[in-house]
């Protein structure tokens, strides 16, 4: 590295990105230094851009953001054995402690200590480099893009819901929402074999994608009787799993009266009330697993060994493509284009 | 038998109950004809009794109620090799198809063709006699009584729920409400080694008895914080499963806020309002399993084989017992003796 | 049915196979009479054959083997209502009692009553009619042949050994031995969108049609080393679960060896010796889970479901096809053809 | 700390046990010092200090043994913060990763990175002082002695047995072998709450420790037929679940025979023979779980939590006591007495 500094988008406050020139990270001993080829928008990011903070975590200073992305290793510290620099590598953006009792058990998403970027005051990558712990970092294989990679990120919530859900070929699965999160999960279903998968919607363009990827049948709540349709598409054998992803209110309360008895809910989309009542009879009555979702756990290497070998194509998210020095239209694509914009991808690496 | 009749109590209708002389019944080939010893007054009997339905069942003509008990085996059907005449046996009272997917996968208690005792239109067994298919009879060991043999259906409640939460002694629940349901909760806990057991309710009686039948603590929720409560008593280890017995919203409600992250939450009790509003927001930040109970499967061995070795009193739940022919007066006592009627005995057999 | 007597295939003893004219069974009033279309040939099938028995099980008398089988309905009993004449079917050939506590748990292949086809001295179905209890017929879709619905029983087996190791779509799967159990698991673990799949055998012609089948590489004992094999081919990563269906015990003596530490194994086939020297501390030191498989359990609706939808082609399995008439015939195909004969197809129906 | 060295028990070569004088170890900034009250002889100690060697594990240099430890925090690192100076602790010995797959799964008892006290060439502690990892240090409540605390390691290998098995009150479980991981099993499983514990062992005294230690039954394999003994014992109803910590060849030969079907046995155990003759199709038609034991992950929490509360007493399996100056009488105890010595007990606090 002759460089020391680089390019980053900052997010100063809300709705004020501004591209900053700024020192390149120092890799410690355990990091290596990536160079970013692409990496997406996440809904998270638009939240943060828009409001200025999600829940308990609030923007209180200038933050880089974006945690979706892949790029090449260009740097390595002293005691770096899993990856070598030229290494084309995808990024599992939360760095966790390895030694609370969640991170010993096997949930290390839920370490109270796990440092996820762009989450503040954490930075994120919309930037030309980023320094990460090198057990975060997922050789790529040759058959996978830097997309690929990028897209890993909200690929994982999809494998993790259907982890959560203990998913097998014998389950027919609703999916609730079609966005980048609802999209990906269903193309996780697929890659955990299930044949049916069903889905909601009420934007044409979104049904259109979901058909390309897969959905054996995509549904519009605003027109059709969900729980109506399910029974006739499954000729009454129903549905086991309903993965929902919208963070509509409705869509969850349907979900509890929608599935089969027995059946589980993976809830992964946060809601815009906090509260939501939901008939909880139906819970007991049919025995439900309602079951929240928080981020993903050791999901890289199963996603990377998955897609270098299957036809699964879930690069067709990818709805719009920008420079880094873009970023703020990147993010108001994202933010104002919801019907059609589906993930948006940033290049810093071009 | 000589005999061909028998006494039964008959519930004409909501809050008419009328002692009539019926035949006894004949088992079929498959089952056996049982001596009723005891059997309980449940919360589901007394709202039968009160209000004529519980959802979608009801009382449209009269019916026998009652379905916890135990009794002697006096008769048996042509084909049954696994009891015999003499034999003193629990009965589990909802016989299944043996032949539908749920039946099939092991979770019985889904089986949409089970006939349950007292549920209408299915007699249940507040009578002298009741045939009951062979292979839901359990044999009682001599160390055990009739009425620990009785109060093995609603004990199985909780056995349910902490299989249903995959309860181990590493552990700590909070039962929430110490109705009959709850404080049997309480000991299925212990019986799966649990050592760190809360609760909360706000009867005295009831706090009383729990802390007697081995409650680490009782919490009253009209006085005390239960989050900041439970904070403190665990040395801030917090609650990893919860077993919502109340049917109360608010207890629901607090459950998703006080209980670990990581941690499930059982719902046992019928909500009285359909709808509950629960704070989805905290079931996916924490990534919660709640989980729906509805009565229990494969808990009859279990219990006896447990029971019979352990010093764990489960009678200690009987604070009222009743001969057959006052069995409108037992079921009055449940209704109005909320605070201290936990579990309303009746003897058919004395 | 205008017919009262059908042909039948009836082994006398063993290397006697008699082609008899016998009544057409009656079906009871909660069975269904089948017409057989076509039904394979098992390697229990040729061992009785060939031996007059399997273990325990021992030809005493004159019996019709057969039990992989699908047809059509011709007749249904007065209480059958899941299928009706003129339904395709697949049938599940083990009736279970549905009252025992292996039923009641969910492992009802573990049902110590069971009644299996061709499994001494329960006849089986190389005939051209059989009669079935209706809850193990499963409707087959029209996207799906005759051939397809015989086959899922040997495939359940796959699938069945997927459920018990846990399979998902991490794993890296080791199939020895690749007869029609061993090539079907290959197509199973598929189903589970295991996307690395690696299999032994020394013949040729196997090792051509598991590629074809989808395998990722197929290894050859004689001539490499498996572990060495397995070790570069996974790049270091090496195998998660191993199928074992050669019944060879230097597959299952080498398995231990090469499977990850936390590796699965699953035991398919039955070993020609009865004591299999095992390195034990390789299985404590590995924490390897070894895991027996019998038959299998709730299979049949998750096959069809997955195969109806998908271009997985088990029917490549199929090398042989005859006539009932030639059941003799068939069987010794199956019996000296070992190389060439994977799934020998007899076809009663036509 | 005013003190500069201290002493410490060395193997300088098999038999070879010296006490030296050496430095206190340093804690790092992650680390705590560990003033050592009391710590056991393990069987594998005893394996080194005869043989010099355990497999692939060989005493090349001077080596302290000893892993089985509790007490007093004298000194911490700048980082630590779950623990302080005063705190009574109990150790558990193996420091991991955690940044490997195995340890981000939850079995990080399987990390090929773990440093392992006494396990060359990593020094144990049998010694004055020790520095750990501080999240491998857990606070001891006061109603815990030291001594229970050492025992927390050999009891955590029975309580890791029980997870493995996913053992339940309805289980019914076969301990073979009653030396102190045998023993402590028997404890693990009363924890759990299994009600009915069968063992096995040719020593008098062994089995009337076994009896006060609350199993039901022990059976003496010389002179009775175990097998036959536990179908009387349970009435025919069999055992479920086997814990084989004998290492002998004909204890696990007989379990895959002696369990029933759907059973599970773990090997915890290491055997004298590297291979063992089983009977393979016996684990197949029984659709066996025989599960390989390696060390225990996350059972310190549970384990204290439970203790603190029960009237188990673990401390029963401590027979000889001995001050650090005599380690190497510890040591000969534990390997010439085997009847008599169960757990051998030294105390570098004295």
């Amino acid at each position: 590295m002759t460089k020391n500094v680089m390019e980053a988008a900052v997010l100063n406050k809300p709705l004020d990105i501004e591209m900053k020139t700024i020192p390149i990270p120092v890799p410690k001993e355990d990091e290596a230094l990536i160079r970013v080829h692409c990496i997406g928008v996440c809904g998270s990011d638009v939240h943060y851009y828009e409001h200025g903070r999600i829940g308990r975590y609030v923007v209180e200073q200038p933050i880089i953001l974006g945690h979706e992305l892949a790029g090449e290793v260009v740097q390595v510290g002293a005691s770096v054995s899993n990856i070598a620099v030229g290494d084309r590598v995808a990024v599992e953006p939360g760095v966790t402690c390895g030694r609370c009792e969640a991170c010993k058990s096997g949930r290390y998403n839920l370490c109270p200590d796990v440092v996820f970027m762009a989450t503040p005051p954490v930075d994120g990558a919309w930037a030309e480099y980023v320094a990460v712990r090198s057990d975060f970092l997922f050789k790529l294989p040759d058959a996978m893009t830097y997309e690929q990679g990028a897209l890993l990120e909200p690929l994982s919530v999809g494998l993790h819901a259907m982890n959560r859900a203990r998913v097998t070929p014998s389950d027919r699965i609703l999916v609730t929402g079609l966005g980048p999160i609802g999209l990906l999960a269903v193309q996780a279903a697929q890659m955990f074999g299930v044949s049916e998968i069903y889905a909601t919607d009420v934007v044409p363009f979104r049904q259109e994608l979901a058909k390309e990827m897969g959905v054996t049948h995509v549904i519009d709540p605003l027109h059709e009787d969900v729980t109506q349709r399910i029974h006739e598409l499954t000729e009454g054998r129903g549905i086991t799993v309903v993965i929902e992803s919208s963070g509509n209110a409705s869509a969850l309360s349907n979900a509890v009266k929608t599935v089969n008895r027995g059946g589980r809910i993976v809830l992964v989309g946060l809601s815009a009330s906090s509260e939501v009542p939901l008939d909880v009879n139906a819970i007991v009555d049919g025995e439900l697993d309602v079951l929240g979702l928080f981020r993903y756990a050791n999901t890289y290497p199963a996603a990377i060994q998955a897609l270098s070998r299957s036809n699964i194509d879930i690069e067709k998210v990818i709805t719009h493509k920008y420079p880094l020095s873009e970023t703020k239209a990147a993010v108001e694509a994202a933010r104002t284009q919801k019907d059609s914009a589906i993930k948006v991808m940033i290049y810093p690496g071009q």
